[in-house]
């Protein structure tokens, strides 16, 4: 650790795209595929510079917001967008540790994240200031449902145009909460991957920012900052273990990103993070090379209740593969039953309502506690990515119904005797 | 200002519950009314120790939630239930500020709050925090929605019996964002006035913390810290004008109190802020009575969409009613039709998606700017207090449909025209 800054060093550390595969660089321009590999591009930074300029202190003294890794955010301008997106809480959930019998669990709750809920406001603010500085006046997104709600939402509040791409059966939470920002929504008859190839067309033929299409590497480098909070709000140590869940593998691997960087710049000690992940049964292609051992995923065509993960054909699945590989983590899959008992364990016992995301990452947590993946003694942060309210139709029927009284205390009486009695019978069922 | 403290002053500033109309005084239980002329109780605090122990450095070093203004809240325990509650985003609302006219517009915006996103977990984690201490394992509340999602998640967080009251016709998610908790729900045929009456036989029967009944004094204060939030974040000074809607009236009294709170302890300067509030037109007691120039409020039969502040019989407001008038504002009522306008404003400009109430309040808003009762170089704070995602109905065949198309470049071209042709149209009809 240096000195105090008062404030984050303005200057630009970010420095060249290149690619993953091959290593060719590139310019700092609205592109996202090697031209010489067809291996996807990532922004790269001047480390030095950040390991003398970035401090503790100067990260503290900076907005609540994701705005404070300024300095690790592909973004040049002051100028940015900041609705206040980030610094969600990590709650220490000691009430469903206990029932998975796990000493010390953390929720990431990104489903309070702002403006929209979901942790896609993250990627979407990195993306739109990217966007503005690059010259695009209207911006897009492929998307499974949140990131079209962060895209539409940001849009508004920036004043720029938008043009989103959802597949035309989301949940009616999803997009009734983009039409609301008055952008021009088109719903596509098919599934993401559809959705997604089309919109690859439209980024070829059109003049507009794509988040996360030719956008994609800026974009991408937001879902870092969910690596940073957590590192930071653990009193500046990293967790033993993290579960999150894959849908593109984007996040999962930049998380590891966020807390690699944070190790090499001193910001943190060096340590080895478990990286486990989450899918839904129904859209599981990460999941199925995992335990088939494959070196390569093998698309699927998705059919699951978690609709903002169900991505068949995941552009960063093997990079996510690697990871959970190499950390001796597991990558795991549920059903939709399974995933709706998740949504229902987290809301009863940390009182966090998350969309099927959500239900899909607690559900996989259980499983690997259960399978004795997960040391009770780690210290685990499980990401919670998106809110309940978004995909009411997947509990509803599942939640039971209020008892309905008239405004009297004896209709009162009566309701809440049937109710103790339902519960008594259910505990005598628990114990027979 | 004195010196800079670390942390906060933990020793219980708060002395006794003072009857609003007679002054009597009583010990710290958990009773509401006073025994000698049946007027509120309030809670009352030792201002000269505040005043001493108390600064803007001992605030700004605590934790990023309402719990940073502890001294200020009526709860003895450490132990406080901190769920990230508070410090919501104050948004510098430029895009509807140009739309209105105004110069300096800020949004406070409670419809992303912690956990349930609406200001109702800041009343509740000071209610639920004293409950606890005083002894109570079993929480309850009459509610118009918001404020079951609240008790129910925070009540689930924090391990307590819970059993919440609400009218039978509430907004489909807000019955699921309260069941998803698993409380018992008691559904009661009839409008929010009557579950309140049942409320209050019940708290005299049972020995449940209700927490807008019995822990009402502990439990409103809550709201002082949407006042204390503001003045912090516009750097330790009061605006000039806010707006918030008007249910009770206890929200709006209580970012009164907390102005004055700051003022007195000498964390701002003096200065005289403006209090306009805002009510539907379908439920308006508080407005009729400020236009017909009343010294009371005559209670009406709710019916408005706006259903979180469809408060009949409102408890607080001749408070409300009086601060208006003493600080030169206004109330005002708009329609269900401005209701829906104002939360379309509201997404178009700044991309916050808020309920119904927040609608009526944009709307007012707009409706006090066009009357000439804000000034457009009044720095002005409107109070979003809840979540669009909670109340789709209200909006649900307002905001369009997407534009429906097959995966395919031609198919996309063709809306995309589509699309711009009725742009154009609608432009022209303007025009015209």
């Amino acid at each position: 650790m240096t000195q105090a800054k008062t404030l984050n060093p303005i200057a630009a550390t970010f420095k060249a795209l290149k690619c993953k595969e091959c290593g060719a660089e590139y310019e700092l321009t609205a592109s996202h595929v090697c031209e010489a590999c067809f291996g996807p591009l990532e922004v790269t930074y001047d480390y030095n510079t950040l390991r003398r300029t970035v401090t503790r202190e100067s990260i503290q003294s900076g907005p609540n917001s994701i705005w404070r890794y300024r300095s690790f955010l592909p973004v040049a301008t002051e100028n940015v967008i900041d609705v206040g997106t980030g610094m969600t809480p990590l709650v220490q959930a000691n009430r469903l540790a206990r029932r998975l019998g796990l000493k010390k669990l953390y929720i990431k709750n990104d489903a309070v994240n702002m403006p929209t809920l979901s942790f896609k406001d993250r990627v979407v603010s990195v993306a739109l200031s990217r966007a503005r500085e690059l010259g695009f006046s209207t911006v897009s997104c492929a998307s499974t449902g949140n990131l079209a709600n962060s895209t539409a939402a940001i849009a508004a509040h920036a004043g720029l145009d938008c043009c989103v791409f959802i597949p035309a059966d989301l949940e009616a939470g999803k997009v009734l909460g983009t039409l609301i920002y008055s952008p021009t929504v088109m719903a596509v008859q098919g599934n993401y991957d559809q959705v997604n190839r089309l919109c690859c067309e439209v980024a070829n033929t059109y003049g507009w920012g794509f988040v996360n299409i030719n956008l994609r590497p800026y974009y991408s480098e937001g879902s870092k900052t969910l690596g940073y909070e957590v590192a930071e709000q653990l009193g500046w140590q990293l967790p033993d273990h993290i579960v999150a869940p894959l849908a593109s593998g984007s996040l999962f691997t930049k998380i590891y990103k966020g807390f690699q960087e944070f190790i090499q710049v001193g910001l943190v000690e060096d340590k080895s993070v478990r990286f486990s992940g989450a899918q839904a049964e129904g859209c599981s292609p990460i999941a199925q090379a995992y335990q088939e051992e494959r070196e390569f995923v093998k698309p699927v065509k998705p059919n699951t209740i978690a609709k903002s993960i169900a991505i068949g054909n995941p552009a960063d699945g093997i990079y996510a593969l690697e990871i959970a590989r190499k950390t001796d983590g597991s990558i795991a899959s549920v059903t939709d039953a399974e995933i709706i008992e998740g949504i229902k364990l987290l809301a009863e016992t940390e009182g966090i309502f998350t969309e099927t995301a959500g239900g899909t990452t607690i559900a996989v947590l259980k499983k690997l506690v259960e399978a004795g993946k997960i040391d009770p003694d780690e210290t685990t942060v499980a990401y919670i990515t998106g809110n309940g309210l978004k995909t009411q139709e997947a509990v509803q029927g599942y939640v039971g119904e209020p008892l309905t009284i008239e405004a009297k205390l004896d209709s009162f009486e009566r309701a809440l005797e049937r109710s103790r009695t339902l519960e008594r019978l259910d505990w005598q069922q628990v114990l027979v």
